[in-house]
């Protein structure tokens, strides 16, 4: 890896600023190369670092910033009003050309919001997307987008999203032909909305992309593509009801294993097999979206992400730096235009 | 239980005739007053009939068609080319008062278009819906609907499926007052298609319906609905995704339980731990998603429903009417009619 910089939104979550710091610490640890910039709150920022004396002076800067993004923030009234916030300053790093990538795991909305207006959309791309990895059978992932960034999508922009998420899983993935498909309500042709009818058909008449047709939300987990492309509405509730549902398996297996002696037990001796499964679809591993097709990387994590969650999301910021995707993104969405004319 | 007819299409679904007949068996071994109405290949039900000589001959009547729906069949052209086949007859049975309900595991679009043209929707309803219930926290159930009916849906018909929904908490599931829920991408009031802002409003000046806003899909499987609205579009890739990820995971431990000597013996020690998470997802016992909204009760059961599986719609089926389902809809729905003028 070279040297690369990354700007921190250290206020930015549910989970308080230790979280951010603690899985900042352990990115400085597991990457030599990495400096940061903690942008947030310098009291809270010195008062945590006072306590971890260990990390060297040099691997980070404190920027301190008189704002912060809450949760229940409006975006449009962020935008306006908190441009001294922790987040703005970690997304205005990256615009400057002093960070590679930033990640925050603030307000969605007002993280695209201000991503948007700061570092603008790459030429040739309409909105960006929002989009996220998730496991599939034989252990592989598959990318899904948008994943809640553009609520209604056209059909150029469902192209746009075909590409962007085929050079993510190039790059990232390492698949030299990613196989691309649209989330639809049915395998035929005749089936769903007009807007993806129309991207159908613009994908199946485009060369550069692998284009394998629709599939449906069961396919997402079946390895049969890996990347699929939908509209932010539906993207971000396929995305949220699998979490929901993991959510309630790991609460059914805890209480399970609290039911009696016998099931405490079972748990015991069963616990390297459950926590396989655990960390299978544990969520963490899968925290990071991207908000892919701006000029610069920003990584979002959950708001409620650990600290071992967090530390995904940088790890996803990294890579995506190393192999900088959004000029990748850049070439591709030129070579569509071309292509087109 | 008062005697009840069902009428069951024999030749749908993936699995061939011998799953639902075997379902079927099952039901009249469980429910002493049901009568059954076998519409398919007199032939093939014949020589199934023969080595299942147990079920009187009082309980059941066997009705030939020439024809079967294929899963591939275009559901405009069964509609008009497919109408000998055992789908529509057992339709054409709930339209003649022959049988209180029918049930089909063949291809949902053209059941849906058959169910539409042959029982026409309740007075006041625009589209028919498909609904179907979800496991949550606690043990308890949610009603989530559109699953598909309808892809692109009004605000008008997404209140329609509010008061549908609300109707089927209340008599099938014993619910009062069920809680229902707009699904959206936030909780805000400012967020989401301008279909659904529409039914925010509507459903929020609604004195019939206990609404309680927006639910993201997460909280599909949290018990803070009991009814959750939607588009058939996103209905049904909440609805796959789900699936798609149950079977995925189940996939995973029986894989891991075959890893090695030690896996093996761990999985056999946790095998009752393990079998109640799986009973807890396995969408066999969630199997039966209802045709809302018609003169009649659809009942569609998956495509690869087990034997068990179809034997969860059948009992929907008569769950449904035992409650008079469609009677309790129409009344409700008059009940919104009269309110708006």
């Amino acid at each position: 890896m070279r040297h690369l910089t990354l700007a921190l939104d250290i206020m930015g979550g549910d989970n308080g600023p230790h979280i951010i710091l603690s899985a900042a610490f352990k990115a400085l640890n597991e990457f030599p190369q990495l400096h940061l910039i903690f942008c947030g709150d310098e009291g809270v920022i010195s008062s945590w670092l006072k306590q971890h004396t260990s990390i060297s002076l040099q691997r980070y800067s404190v920027v301190h910033c008189n704002q912060q993004v809450l949760m229940a923030d409006n975006p449009a009234s962020a935008l306006r009003h908190k441009k001294d916030s922790s987040m703005a300053c970690a997304i205005r790093h990256v615009q400057d050309g002093q960070a590679d990538a930033c990640v925050s795991a603030g307000n969605t909305g007002a993280l695209l919001a201000m991503a948007c207006s700061q570092l603008k959309t790459l030429a040739g791309v309409n909105r960006p997307a929002l989009v996220s990895s998730l496991p599939t059978a034989k252990g592989r992932k598959v990318y899904l987008l948008d994943l809640g960034a553009t609520v209604q999508c056209d059909a150029q922009t469902l192209l746009q999203n075909a590409v962007m998420g085929s050079v993510l899983a190039q790059e990232i993935a390492g698949i030299e032909r990613p196989r691309v498909a649209i989330l639809n309500v049915g395998e035929e042709q005749i089936k769903g909305p007009a807007a993806i009818k129309q991207a159908n058909a613009l994908l199946a008449a485009n060369k550069q992309i692998n284009y394998i047709g629709f599939v449906e939300g069961d396919d997402i987990f079946n390895d049969i593509a890996d990347v699929i492309v939908t509209d932010g509405f539906s993207g971000n509730i396929a995305l949220k009801s699998c979490e929901g549902l993991v959510k309630l398996l790991i609460e059914q297996i805890k209480r399970d294993a609290q039911r009696n002696l016998l099931s405490k037990i079972m748990a015991k001796l069963a616990r390297p097999l459950l926590r396989r499964l655990y960390l299978r679809v544990n969520p963490d591993q899968y925290n990071g979206a991207s908000l892919i097709g701006l000029r610069g990387i920003v990584v979002k994590s959950h708001g409620n992400a650990s600290d071992e969650a967090f530390l995904y999301a940088i790890r996803e910021a990294i890579q995506e730096a190393n192999r900088q995707v959004p000029t990748k993104i850049k070439d591709k969405i030129e070579n569509l235009l071309m292509e087109r004319s």
